[in-house]
């Protein structure tokens, strides 16, 4: 069977996927019995050179060219952004077309809208890759997942933080350091701010929280903290721990409320997540019948991605007359906002500079019980100056509870630094 | 809809998979719109307590009462072993009954004749809870690698022998020591030598290298080494060289020709799979176009397996009328027997016991020389008596080569002992 492809965009992405089709089609073929073929491709610059082979009557700067053409049957969005996106992905649904996308930030805004166009026309609305690239876990969410209610998912769904943080980590380099080098390597934009500041985590999160936990998780229900503020200092201390230093997107479900939050994480160096290093992703994932399960891969670059939209639109073809949706529910669109906790419960590395007196560490302790944190541990480190490093870890206490804590803290006039304060999963 | 369901087999599995549809069959019906029910369950004794909550009047002794029930669209086995699931699975699936096993042996020596029933009359036959129980690495290299051609794949795949690796390694115990353990604790059976001799990892290589390669890959192609030669010598000095010690299943393509082979294998304490420990499983894969994907859980118990169970009734159920073979090619059945290379390139650790006199590294390195197996490390320790630990890491050698040097080193006077030859994989 012939499956008329158009693209909505044609630049890292789209360019791999074009370019695993042309190297891979014929097996695809073989194996699946679909021959794959791109017939436009809508861009902005029909003239640019984009170092691809490849016809240039592909391209075209009109999107009715690739909306309105009957012998597209499937629309593969790789613009990124919200708009235009979701207007040309709702037109291609209303049309009948099915939709592959590798959009996180269109889909984690505006699902609900794209799920229920295609439900109308019987559309299929796919999105492998838009979260963690190449690793398949929409999928196995979706469709092996499904015997469990999901308990928990934490993940490294950003591969520039998570390069930055494991390269600051192993080698002892400063933040500004390696975010340097992740530039000029091309592991961070030039701008950066999307990543550094959990923004692109926080999209992803919201997708996979919402499949995870079968209800609506929107962005604005998401806490989010950036890593701009982790030194070299924390890393090392947290290595005294036994800890290791990741971005975390983590989901939870508690007494019918879900706790939704992407920050800076100390996780035990022996947790299958502080094995993940350089600019890898994965999806660490808790189901009360299956247990613990990782997912692990290339979470960006023009192949791995590639390779899930190809998947996906192989899946889409499969899955012609009865495409499900992905998201929630399975039985259709699912508005429903989850009820959100955001009081959690978890563990504390608190890090201050405080002054050498007798007494300062009676104070601190004083606080900590005043606002029922219970300290697990204490690092105090000698030191040739007036002011010395003061590390505590906390048992498993209330969000709130030490964020009061860390006020009070301030108030005490041997506490001379709050140097930062990182949270603990075990 | 109401699936009905029949049971070969109520032992450890059966039970997770009858526990899973009790705890979750409502939650599954609302999500996918199938109430599954489990009609009859051939067990040997009807009699026999079993410690699940259940209506004695759903067993029953005799085959028939499964295989014919026409309520019954979906058989499930867990009996275990060729025969006679064989039998079984072959007489429901020509009957149009879909099958959905957790049986690696059955699958992987008879899947030919399995799929080929299945096409016959339509009816579909599911294996992901073959290989590594509860992690979905069946779905994903059917449906969410096929853009790809794999390159190769290495897995832990049987969590006894896992088990029993990582402690050693993590506490410096014998392996004598660690397996008396694993038996008491349920980690091994009272006979554990399928395991611990690499048999059930071998089973389960054939099932997965056939997937990924897209090509027969019977047991009898697959070089196989199990683990009971593996001390703590040899755990600690690859320690000090950074590697660690798991069981491998490992599978690549190379020049039109397969390697496929089970056996103990040294890698960098970096890799992913060193961080897989105690009794879980964890695949790892490079695709040509996604590159390094791995997928990490629970290899076995009673729920992850089970959990993996429902997950195929669930697809079975959405796929019927159109079963793909999960197998080989998709389009069918794929009896081509794979072309299987025995003669592997891959680095090398080897250990002797030498007698401490002059000229003894000399002639060790002759020996390699002659053989074209160059050395990338060496590891000479001080010692108190006539004898001396000689450690040897190569380059990249070919099998046959290394096995002929050590062969000849055997008659080398000074070579006292040879401890241990263990492949290198990075």
């Amino acid at each position: 069977m012939e499956v008329g492809i158009g693209f909505l965009g044609f630049g890292n992405i789209g360019s791999g996927v074009f370019n695993i089709i042309k190297a891979n089609g014929q097996e695809i073929e073989k194996r699946e019995g679909l021959r794959l073929t791109v017939k436009r491709a809508l861009v902005r610059d029909i003239n640019k050179k984009r170092g691809v082979e490849v016809d240039p009557g592909l391209f075209t700067a009109n999107p009715e060219d690739v909306l309105s053409d009957p012998g597209i049957s499937i629309v593969a969005e790789f613009m990124g952004g919200a708009e235009p996106a979701r207007e040309y992905i709702l037109r291609a649904l209303e049309k009948g077309k099915t939709v592959v996308t590798a959009n996180k930030e269109v889909i984690a805004i505006h699902w609900p809208e794209l799920q229920e166009a295609a439900r109308k026309t019987g559309a299929g609305l796919y999105f492998e890759a838009s979260v963690a690239g190449g690793v398949p876990i929409i999928k196995a969410m979706a469709e092996s997942l499904n015997a469990n209610r999901v308990l928990e998912i934490m993940g490294i769904i950003n591969g520039t933080t998570n390069y930055i943080l494991s390269r600051m980590s192993d080698e002892g380099r400063s933040f500004e350091e390696v975010l340097a080098e992740a530039k000029r390597l091309g592991y961070a934009e030039p701008d950066p701010t999307m990543d550094i500041e959990g923004c692109d985590t926080m999209y992803k999160l919201s997708i996979l929280a919402s499949m995870a936990f079968q209800t609506r998780v929107s962005v604005e229900g998401i806490y989010r903290e950036g890593i701009s503020s982790i030194t070299v200092e924390d890393i090392e201390y947290g290595k005294e721990l036994g800890l290791a230093m990741r971005l975390l997107a983590i989901a939870k479900k508690q007494d019918g409320c879900l706790e939704a939050r992407v920050h800076p994480t100390f996780i035990p160096q022996s947790h299958p997540l502080a094995a993940v290093r350089d600019s890898y992703n994965a999806i660490f994932i808790k189901g009360d019948m299956v247990g613990n399960l990782m997912f692990y891969g290339r979470g960006a670059g023009s192949l791995p991605t590639g390779s899930a939209v190809v998947s996906d639109i192989i899946a889409a073809c499969h899955n012609r007359g009865r495409h499900r949706g992905m998201f929630a529910g399975n039985s259709g669109v699912c508005r429903e906002e989850a009820k959100i906790n955001g009081n959690w419960e978890t563990e504390f590395f608190l890090r201050l500079t405080v002054t050498d007196k007798p007494g300062v560490l009676a104070k601190i302790a004083g606080v900590f019980g005043k606002h029922q944190v219970s300290i697990a541990s204490v690092i105090q480190k000698g030191h040739d100056r007036d002011t010395a490093p003061l590390i505590f870890v906390t048992h498993k206490a209330q969000e709130l509870s030490m964020r009061r804590a860390v006020e009070d803290m301030r108030h005490i006039p041997e506490v001379a630094r709050i140097e930062n304060l990182i949270r603990v999963e075990r």
